[in-house]
């Protein structure tokens, strides 16, 4: 039988990873396929480094376009990361008529749209499971396994190194330039870490998955994004005593005319399961309107766990072309004309609870100045703990409110900020009370 | 466009969720799968109650053979459960070349193999996500997005009934009766509710699942299979005290040349995370040797959870036959010529740790006579509590083994229960200390 010929284009960590599954499971993969798959290509510019296979002769190449010209290559899974290059050579695989696997999520949030129109336009696959929580399934089940629900809210840990950096601050009680230190130690962080700690790497995965929610085009400009870089050991501990853990949560909801999606450190009560999803491990809660919440929890990165859901989509498309049904899913959540773009919320609209951390001179009176302006503006404390002297002359007041606006908050904060019993900016924290799997 | 056909048996409390589904998202369906679905026929001797919809004229009938005769219907889904004429009627479907959705465990645990067989041989589909898990999308993970993995082991709580029930006598500190009763009250267990306590259930299910992630044929019975209805409140409370929880697990794991597969209540550590999971909840841990280990976590049972997971297998089928690609997937894990039998090894040869239970006479030299027959099969104590005097004039000695062997541990039961100084026969609970997602 005619093998399906694959080329891969990237062969770093997580393109390593797919070709070690490739040889040493050629056998296993070709049982449950039915089709032997054949590895034709591996492009990188570095072709001499070990990585631990031993490639047959003229597998190993240089020139990425050399894979897409072959008109024998049936899928090309692009492993280099970024916008320029890989974009290049996605489209040109499209063009070609080549089935296309990427884990590119910075791709996808940014030229998805078009991308999935040029596939559909040519008749081919263009799949992504890895671009999203690693070896969770979460793209398999939003747009197979719950396509019988509207789902109305998604909830992940989808960055594992902000994880990681959140869970040492708060097990050591370390501040975060430490904590990223040991992250990036550890290999866990980029030299360049901020596309993680500022957030942008989960906002590139919520924006994927809320396309496949909700039916909706992939929109990442409009994604409320704020990173963790300005978190501190004080307010976690704060958080502690309120029962609350802080996270860096992907949240997307879906308020009817619009939907929520943001990007936030954000607190959790120690109750939902969420709060004990530690280290570099990710999870999503999933709620629809028939299954409830269902919640997916494993390895949101690393070469195996990735490489395990390229090698996932690669068997899917590889299933498609043994049974000739390419294009038997569509690519977003359903079909290509019945995607209907709906908006983002602003954030300035949404509602919710908050904690706020002031420094303010220890003095009397301080407390009702704080509180007066938050009733002027209609936010409505829960919860408040005001702290002893502390030695630079200021005391942490911390409260958490009841529900409240953001557009009310940063104007409540902007005038607590002029007072001059205040020094700095407070700090805002939205907390997120919905418990979910209890 | 022509839609596709479908033909429901069986419209209890899930066949009646899924016709809810049907109709009230009978436009968001179509857009998803690119083609409509019509339900054809809703067949069920009751053919009055009211269930929340209104049937058009001629959908609801009380002969279920009229589904299985006409040769418009393309799918029929399967919701009689039991093994009679839910078999009578799934034969008669797959031999008419019709595809088949079942949540029928019981069913496919006893003659799964055959009627997958039957299926290849008639070139149609037969599909059953809703029989392992309810919502939790396990088989889809495991036939699909674990394709690049070897699994290593899978340890789940697959019956809502008895977790349900454990977390009662957890929480309350009452005993299993009283604790039976108000899951029978609650609606969570049935009048007679043997299949779920005794763990038949679970282990329906895990032969599904064993199948699939191994790639041998399933066997039912060989696992070894244990209820819930011994466990005492002073069990769960002994276990509290050296670490753990009482949970009814369903366990199989690949140890090479045979495969161990087994339910049976297991005391787990605190920190693993499915002794977080409580009430009807179910959760199961899949542990892959690309993946490492995942978790999916959601509602097990219930009308709309399983409803939603039969509604993703008449999805799949409708995509199938959208894309002319019926058996795309091969049934279980891998094409039917490549499935292997792999033994399931005998209870007796299991190696684990164990907490026992005696109820001795309160006297010196007790337990060192206990402990004098433990040494001579072999099983070490790593942990021991002997509690004060009892009013029945008996003192419950409890201990936690190192590794020992099942057949060596029922040796020194039998003996321990034949001294003078020994009450009744010992409590015997299987501890499962590897910590998954840590």
């Amino acid at each position: 039988m005619e093998p399906i010929h694959l080329g891969l284009i990237g062969c770093g960590t997580v393109g390593t990873g797919v070709v070690r599954i490739l040889y040493s499971k050629r056998q296993l993969l070709a049982d449950r396929i039915g089709i032997p798959l054949n590895l034709k290509y591996v492009a990188d510019l570095d072709t001499t480094s070990d990585r631990g296979v031993t490639f047959p002769p003229g597998v190993m190449i240089n020139d990425a376009w050399k894979v897409i010209r072959d008109p024998q290559v049936d899928v090309v899974i692009e492993m280099i990361g970024g916008e320029g290059m890989a974009l290049e050579l996605i489209e040109a695989a499209i063009e070609k008529g080549k089935h296309v696997v990427t884990a590119n999520k910075a791709l996808l949030a940014r030229h998805g749209n078009r991308l999935l129109e040029m596939a559909v336009a040519n008749g081919v696959d263009l799949v992504f499971e890895a671009s999203v929580g690693g070896c969770m399934p979460i793209i398999k089940t939003l747009r197979e396994s719950l396509v019988g629900n509207r789902v109305k809210s998604m909830i992940g840990i989808l960055n594992g190194t902000c994880n990681y950096i959140l869970s040492r601050i708060t097990d050591e009680g370390i501040e975060f330039q430490q904590a990223l230190a040991q992250a990036q130690a550890a290999g866990y962080a980029e030299a360049d870490p901020e596309l993680d700690i500022e957030g942008l790497d989960a906002a590139h995965k919520l924006a994927i998955i809320t396309a496949l929610a909700y039916g909706t085009p992939i929109d990442f400009d409009n994604i409320y994004t704020e990173g963790i870089s300005r978190i501190t050991a004080l307010d976690i501990q704060f958080a502690a005593q309120f029962g609350y853990r802080i996270k860096l949560l992907a949240i997307s909801k879906d308020n009817g005319d619009t939907i929520e999606a943001r990007v936030h450190p954000t607190m959790i009560p120690f109750d939902n399961i969420l709060s004990n999803v530690n280290g570099t491990l990710n999870a999503i809660t999933v709620t629809g309107d028939a299954v409830g919440d269902i919640l997916l929890y494993g390895h949101g990165a690393g070469m195996m766990p990735t490489a395990s859901a390229v090698i996932a989509d690669i068997v899917d498309i590889a299933r498609n072309l043994a049974a000739r049904a390419s294009g038997r899913l569509p690519l977003l959540a359903c079909q290509p004309d019945k995607i209907r773009p709906k908006p983002i919320m602003p954030i300035s609209r949404l509602v919710t609870h908050y904690y706020f951390r002031f420094e303010a001179k220890d003095q009397p009176g301080v407390l009702s100045r704080i509180a007066g302006i938050l009733g002027k503006y209609g936010i409505s404390i829960s919860s408040v703990h005001q702290k002893g002297r502390k030695s630079e002359g200021s005391v942490p007041v911390v409260m958490v409110t009841h529900f409240a606006r953001e557009s009310d908050v940063r104007q409540a904060m902007d005038a607590i900020s002029g007072l001059d019993v205040i020094h700095g900016r407070p700090v805002v924290i939205r907390i997120e009370n919905d418990n979910h799997l209890e």
